[in-house]
């Protein structure tokens, strides 16, 4: 079994060079050097095989997913990525032989090192386990003190809007059971390869109100920020963008029911002041991010504007699926989502 | 499944206040103000059931020892133990009904935040997931700039000394697997309840020259040190001090084995410059932990002083061992040990 983990080091030397660290990978723990004026901003995401990811995900995707889920709080608070953490338990009896392991495992470090790179976070530990296949990931990154997002700062009567569109990540799921395997269907994608939106959320972090990332669905999300906030939403359910190919996939009732309850989009939700709301769409104009207004906060407490049924529909349409284990958005209760 | 999700939220609510905790639970991330000057230290270890600690062992001592084994490795780096993340999957199926599930957390919940108390580290962060048990704990401290202990810092003619005593982790899993239950058994203590050398490490840091703490075995972890500082050892097997009970528990042969080979003993190994080792005595005493110089660096590489079947013959003990699934000291190759 040793030669396996040998292997694992080979992929995943966590790199010695990189903002701010002063010791990499190699001694008992990576030691950093904060920058002066910022804060820390850190969380944590486990990643669990048919739980958040289908049993025969491609490695790769994987690999990116988990990391992508942790950037994605990270993205909500309007904070700088700067270094993670990945503590993968890998079930190699699972996998087969020396040769299956070693090629998994190099997908899996390009899946999740391109990402790295991507949004210039550096790796700089981790922990390799035998076991059930799951991976842990710890994220850090930096935000000018006392300037990070929430989701308690909302007010009756600022706008609440997304970034990019939704419903891909429940459609994605759906197309997967279905038995579709083509990563580069935009559904599929969204779903296994999701982008956290690390420039929005920094580009808003002094012009939102409030915000956070979307995994467990809008709805369920939305009453996360209105309990944190103290504040009521009507939402306009013609205006939530859909996902490319969406309604083509699943048609138009169950294509709502994805983007207000299908989960896994990791787009933002945020409220912007309405005194900032050009500034807010100007932000993200170079980013070739979309910011769409699909409601208001209001005073009295409550959703309305969406069709009641689906708030729980989407969840119904995953318990009938074939495979019934794995399903969007069900993270727990953890403190942090 | 969603009941046992909140009972979770209700046992390991972070706390909001806490050393430099700007912001803890309910949001996206935690938000946390470095102290000036320091900087940071960060590990994750993850422990896995049948793999670090038997599926029969009590919920409090897996939530004890899970979060022992990550602030071991800040104490190896002489750092001051701040905060905490940490990741739960959880097999409810396995456990049974709401109720047990909910006495198990509570009890696990009570043995991870009592050792938090311990060690003024504040758990600013979780996620908690379905599926097989394991726990992954990202441990966060600081140390003044400059000043961590790493591996790399011995030189020929340094004493190599240990904390504490060896043998414990190993001669207590021997127990387990022999039927003992009662963790008041010092052996079973040292195994299940292991003591994280913070205030040791802390004290040593400008004292020693080089650290880490004991988790594959003193054979095994000292390779490490040598193998990163440059420096071969001569050790003096007679002076290793045995955990209480061990050679009674496993005979004077296996007992030494265990303190060479064992691993899961969680003392530090370190190496402390000639002309410093009254000063690093003196450190120790007032903390009633015991350094005990077990050998010398030299500048011939490899290591001598110990009998050489010793180098193997834990794990082949443990591999002849009932449960033969559990094992002390394979954490796998991370980059962080």
């Amino acid at each position: 079994m040793l030669a396996e983990f040998d292997l694992i080091q080979r992929y995943f030397t966590p790199l010695a060079q990189g903002h701010g660290v002063a010791l990499g990978g190699g001694d008992d723990a990576a030691l950093l050097t904060p920058a002066t004026g910022q804060q820390l901003v850190v969380s944590v995401d486990t990643s669990v095989v048919n739980v958040h990811f289908p049993p025969d995900a491609p490695a790769k995707a994987i690999g990116h997913r988990a990391l992508a889920v942790a950037l994605s709080d990270l993205a909500a608070m309007g904070a700088d990525s700067r270094w993670c953490l990945m503590a993968l338990t890998l079930d190699q009896q699972r996998l087969g032989d020396d040769e299956v392991v070693s090629t998994w495992l190099q997908a899996f470090a390009q899946g999740f090192l391109a990402l790295c790179d991507q949004h210039e976070t550096t790796l700089v530990g981790g922990d390799v386990t035998s076991g059930s296949l799951s991976v842990g990931v710890t994220v850090m990154g930096e935000v000018p003190s006392g300037c990070a997002l929430t989701r308690s700062g909302a007010q009756a009567g600022d706008v609440i809007a997304v970034t990019g569109a939704l419903g891909g990540g429940g459609g994605g799921l759906a197309l997967w059971q279905q038995g579709e395997r083509d990563l580069t269907h935009p559904l599929l994608a969204r779903y296994l390869l999701p982008v956290p939106r690390l420039a929005a959320g920094r580009a808003l972090r002094e012009i939102a109100s409030s915000a956070l990332d979307i995994s467990d669905g809008l709805l369920a999300d939305l009453t996360h920020l209105r309990e944190a906030s103290g504040v009521g939403a009507v939402l306009d359910a013609d205006a939530i963008p859909l996902a490319e190919g969406l309604v083509d996939a699943l048609g138009p009732q169950q294509a709502l029911q994805a983007a207000l309850s299908g989960g896994d989009d990791y787009e933002l939700l945020v409220t912007v002041p309405q005194a900032h709301w050009a500034q807010a769409e100007a932000a993200l104009a170079p980013l070739n991010v979309t910011l769409t207004a699909i409601g208001r906060c209001v005073e009295e407490l409550g959703v309305s504007g969406v069709p009641t049924e689906a708030k729980t529909g989407w969840q119904h349409f995953v318990e009938q699926s074939a495979s019934g284990r794995y399903r969007p958005g069900n993270r727990g209760g953890g403190a942090h989502e």
